[in-house]
């Protein structure tokens, strides 16, 4: 037998943190002996999927044993049409975690920095680590507010890209117009990439997913996903719009076949489907007020979000909380991951699944006093 | 406005050559105003994918709003169970091509080298290029047959990855059991990627799939697909079996989701299917016979596959006559791309598909005479 253990990996992946999931229903049943579980902890959209796309798939699927079209030309059009940009300005991708990747791939080199307004989504810090790039984390200023000052500050001569999450992922706070604008003001050469996966939540008047920078010419791509406000996550299916040379640089690094047809078909469907964009989002300013009314109830400190979760202070027993909140069938997301040990981050549910939750968090705080 | 060009890629990727899928159907149909088109380009199953595979999906479709399973639980037991391995030796990928891009990414160094018996499938040397490595080709021996030997002499300090495509794409040859061995006993600290995307179509008693020699303990990587016998390519789904190390060494660059909810239950289902496997693989070998019928009624000289395709040699118009069938609504692959522009190579499609190809080829090749 030959020693395959002679076969080492690149020594800079050592950096790689793996990826922590929310757990699934099936295996937290399974594990628990639990009969109703309701999940809360992966920013799902609880109305379920676009039914537009899921008819969508149903017509695709005696064809699945074609290749996708690699140029993904129709879902090329539907977003540049629905976003008023051209289609070369578009890059489909295998779910937005997918384009962090090639953004990665395309324009990191071993050494370069990319900073991260922190605490964000883990997927920056993935990215750069494969190709050997360190993470210049930026703390948020009070409240969990973007410092843009700060932000500046951070960027040197290594600065290749620079993440804003708006509304960021765990906090739910989102960076001004007025900030963006300063902050593409006072840089140059860098990448600034705005992932707006949780825009269609956001409704500050301040509030903007950047495609107006894209348009001005600005080095700026704009990130965005069918996972959160259209409901198909499972299908894996995210865009990036950015200036046609950006765009030209990322599809170098594209595996051809890197979308599946039935994304394909669900995207297009799904970025006309009006009607389940709005109900979602009713449904999601509905629920979010639910869960403030409970924290304020329950003397809990909450960030005030513009995305479909709520991050909530919980206090020195937040772990335990957050446990046994899922020993009685309610997964969230314990804050620990993002350095917020204090903290749980809740989805918007159904107003079902928010009474459930607040019903077994009130009973578990009314036991700790 | 902004100078967005001064955000340049990697140096590195002026290398990478841009990936020529076959010619949608729909395009073609389009650009030559047809109306019958039938593709013969993309080594796709005619007989449609796996009913049970789509009866999968349909079942799957109403929680689309949930992520996929990040650890892909049931597709690496059922695939396990099928090849006679752990679920700790198998990964889950986006298409076979994904795993390619992830292996190069876990082993390739800028620098590295990646041998490839020449021409090939040119998705090892995107991945190559992508991590700064570079390609040695290693020619075939007469009539596309694997020279072992020249392969063993082209290893040198800076090999990392040895990629044998067995049956070969696009010349459909094989590499026997013994010449395996042969390599794998010649070289060390060397991780030789058995790619069988067609294996399931190989009949020649000397073909090894490579399973065994991972069970060994060898540094070898199995490649499998589900977009050939499957007749799943449209909802992309591939997977590797390797010795665990490698394995942990490839899921350290893998993006958690990147295998579509609809994919994974679409595998589950498929690998059972074995009705459809035995369809596709007696209607495969009926085609190839008919195709080489005509082809030797022709006087075309043409490479006795393995796969679901065979490599035919035209002579000096081959480019003309890939054209001219074309023109005629029948798209297969011009030899060109491999550095063979003597040969087209024609996917087996059903009966009727391939008496079309074969009415419209002698049409072309009379008018030449």
């Amino acid at each position: 037998m030959r020693n395959n253990k002679n076969i080492q990996p690149r020594k800079t992946l050592n950096s790689i943190q793996p990826y922590s999931p929310g757990k699934p229903i099936w295996e937290v049943q399974k594990e628990l002996g639990l009969e109703r579980v309701i999940k809360l902890a992966s920013n799902e959209n609880p109305l379920g999927p676009s039914p537009k796309a899921v008819a969508a798939i149903q017509a695709s699927l005696s064809e699945l044993n074609r290749y996708p079209d690699a140029d993904t030309t129709a879902m090329k059009q539907s977003i540049s049409a629905a976003y008023g940009v051209t289609p070369q300005q578009v890059i489909a991708t295998n779910g937005a975690d997918e384009l962090i990747t090639l953004v990665s791939e395309a324009f990191l080199e071993q050494g370069d920095e990319i900073i991260v307004p922190s605490p964000s989504f883990s997927e920056y810090d993935f990215g750069a680590h494969i190709m050997g790039a360190s993470v210049v984390p930026v703390p948020f200023a009070e409240n969990f507010q973007f410092d843009v000052e700060a932000i500046i500050a951070a960027v040197t001569e290594k600065t290749k890209i620079i993440y804003i999450c708006t509304p960021n992922n765990p906090t739910g706070t989102v960076i001004s117009k007025t900030d963006i604008e300063k902050l593409l003001n006072a840089v140059s050469d860098v990448l600034v990439v705005i992932d707006g996966a949780y825009s269609h939540f956001a409704d500050a008047p301040e509030y903007t997913n950047g495609i107006e920078f894209v348009n001005a010419g600005h080095p700026v791509l704009v990130l965005q996903t069918f996972s959160k406000i259209y409901g198909i996550a499972g299908i894996r299916v995210g865009f990036g719009i950015a200036p046609e040379a950006i765009i030209q640089s990322i599809l170098k690094v594209k595996e051809p076949f890197n979308v599946n047809a039935l994304a394909q078909a669900a995207a297009v469907a799904a970025i006309s489907d009006e009607e389940h964009v709005r109900a979602s989002q009713e449904a999601n300013k509905a629920g979010r007020e639910q869960l403030y009314a409970a924290f304020t109830d329950l003397g809990l400190n909450y960030i005030e979000s513009m995305a479909n979760f709520v991050l909530v202070q919980i206090g020195a027993e937040g772990e335990e909380v957050y446990k046994a909140l899922m020993a009685n069938g309610v997964i969230v997301r314990y804050g620990k991951t993002w350095g917020l040990p204090d903290y749980i981050r809740v989805t918007v549910g159904t107003p079902e699944e928010n009474e459930f939750f607040i019903k077994v968090l009130t009973g578990l705080l009314a036991k700790q006093v």
